[in-house]
């Protein structure tokens, strides 16, 4: 995949391949207006509903802005490029899975394992109103491996964190490891394939109740 | 994508869209001799590889071929096209990575939770070894969508059938769900990708052992 990033140090800087590191790769505009804000917040809208229903291949950038009701212009003051918008996209999408999770974490007055399923549930419940969410991740490892790795490496460090601020309190029975973030990271991934993707009807707060008296108590 | 399948009445049969009966789909012809069985295998040993690298897309048949060392023509008696290809590797893989697994349960004395550790462990090494099936199962999602969902339906299909029998035996403290299965996919999924596939290096009994653990007494 051809990449430019606007600023040739960010070029310099980014590696080839499977990189890791988020910082180092292209940045869309940051608007610096209200409008300009809505403009690419429209964009990445109809970004969101083109790539998840039509893949990235097939889908056009005029196509975009016909959904986003924005100039083919306004595209391009934003964005330089089908790939850079796939990008920011995906960049985007993980932070709104974040951002999904965040206040009901800070809202949550029990342990913190009970939190990590209320969490679950606010992630399945995102799932099944954003079903393309899956299909633009997974593409991502395509099209934008680079923000695909970054997706998940950041989420379970999210996790680990949390797992590690529970363990400083004493709530949890074992010292936690990336192998448990990244076990509750694919749970947590694959119930929202099934129940929040797949099946539109599951009840969502019976999935959730049901993976985190597992991740307390375990099938023993 | 467009697919022909050999048999009208497979034809007939198969429905558009993310179907998940396996059985409906374009089968590659079965060979009739040793030597037939051994060049389909070499094409299906040449496509992962082929595939692994360079993604669907950018495979050919002729390269596969090559790789292969078998003629043009004897592709085209085992396989239609390279779709047909592509979805008889899918549905190999998945295969393989059950039978990878299936002697180690056979073989195993302990108890069922036990078990899934030391499959998890047997399919941790084959991600390692094999670190293409990852590459290739993912983009079946776009590339051969049937496939894909029944590949991760019969695995947690299994898990489920597992779990079932243990609880029949009085081994598990819960009654074992769907949701259980798919967890514990999900979990087995993520640990193959960060430690046998992005990760070379970590020790993958210790990460079995660790996952089995959360799996049989959780966080709490």
């Amino acid at each position: 995949m051809a990449e430019k990033s606007q600023s040739g140090a960010a070029d310099a800087a980014k590696g080839k391949g499977r990189g890791v590191d988020a910082s180092s790769v292209a940045q869309p505009r940051v608007p610096r207006t209200e409008r300009g804000r809505r403009t690419q917040r429209a964009i990445l809208d109809a970004a969101a509903a083109e790539f998840g229903e039509r893949g990235f291949h097939d889908s056009s950038i005029v196509s975009i802005t016909i959904r986003a009701g924005v100039a083919l212009g306004s595209f391009y003051t934003y964005f330089e490029s089908k790939e850079a918008l796939f990008k920011a996209l995906v960049q985007d999408m993980s932070g709104r899975v974040r951002d999904q999770v965040a206040p009901v974490l800070r809202g949550h007055s029990g342990s913190a394992i009970a939190a990590e399923g209320v969490a679950l549930e606010a992630f399945l419940r995102f799932a099944r109103e954003h079903k393309e969410i899956y299909r633009i991740i997974d593409e991502a490892e395509f099209v934008a491996p680079e923000d695909w790795r970054a997706h998940y490496l950041n989420t379970a460090a999210r996790i680990l964190e949390r797992l590690q601020a529970a363990r400083a309190k004493g709530e949890l029975g074992v010292e936690p490891s990336e192998v448990h973030a990244w076990a509750i990271m694919g749970m947590n991934v694959f119930l929202g394939l099934r129940f929040g993707v797949m099946d539109g009807q599951a009840d969502l707060g019976e999935v959730a109740r049901e993976a985190n008296a597992l991740l307390k108590d375990g099938l023993g």
